[in-house]
């Protein structure tokens, strides 16, 4: 799959997955994909976590609830605030690049996921921590993200977007 | 080139680019590229103008000085602070993962860039706004990022990065 395609195929899948499990060789070359990215004066402040533990998917699907609950696998982001360009900190920009590649890798591979954020780190839930303590996360880190992995069991559906004229100009200001 | 191709052979360039032109076929199919990326709750809060007139580059330049001041053409990305899921702004998120994408696309067509983030935000320059005065955005949008895009007329080094084992684990708590 070019570039390009894995760009456009890319999409966020909140329906169920097969049980067919994700190999770690293919867990593996995600994970490269997300160490790959770039990041602010390459303080590298994302690290990665997969999960396919049997048992420790168990404990944490209850906490997942809904997108990704059924996924094989779970790999989680981890994120540490280090002062970067003029100590200013770039790690959300990091960690949401690596992301990204990871997302495009999971497409190339003929998997499905989704960014899941908020549900993890916004303070109603506390998710992400519950799940930090659960995989005895080094308190250094903060888990920031969910990425589920898997076959898809149903359709995926594709976002609408805006058309290219609302959102990209060429030389603005004439 | 394929996904995993294009996210190993992405690299931070710093040097100086060739004159040749990048077309505008080849400029729409890059911002396309960061438009098609996810964003929290589908609020595509990142914007993006391409610059490749002659003019605008000879008064934008002298504010870029060093990386990407050679470039035959320079995309900014814009930013609206837009709430999403639970009133939260994932915008940094949003444009993060349109300019890891714009990234790749650029990889894959064969040019050069680097993600020029900080000198363009840091309060002690002042670059961005003064950029975005230049091409007259609109307020309503902050200048986060500028990316060169051109042939590079140097050679392309890599930063060396940790091993995977420093920064990626399987089921962390065994």
């Amino acid at each position: 799959m070019t570039t390009n395609e894995a760009i456009k195929e890319r999409a966020s899948y909140r329906g169920k997955y097969l049980e067919e499990p994700v190999s770690r060789d293919a867990l593996k070359i995600i994970m490269e994909a997300g160490l790959a990215a770039p990041s602010g004066c390459n303080r590298q402040t994302t690290s990665i976590v997969a999960v396919d533990d049997s048992d420790l998917l168990e404990q944490i699907r209850p906490l997942i609830k809904r997108v990704g609950a059924t996924a094989p696998a779970l790999i989680f982001v981890l994120s540490e605030k280090i002062a970067s360009y003029r100590g200013n900190c770039y790690s959300i920009q990091d960690y949401s690049a690596a992301i990204e590649n990871m997302l495009l890798q999971i497409t190339e591979l003929g998997y499905a996921s989704c960014w899941v954020e908020g549900y993890m780190t916004d303070f109603k839930d506390g998710v992400g921590k519950q799940i930090a303590k659960i995989l005895k996360i080094d308190s250094k880190f903060e888990l920031v993200c969910c990425l589920p992995v898997g076959k898809p069991a149903e359709e995926i559906k594709r976002v609408e977007k805006k058309p290219f004229e609302e959102r990209a100009w060429f030389n603005l200001e004439k």
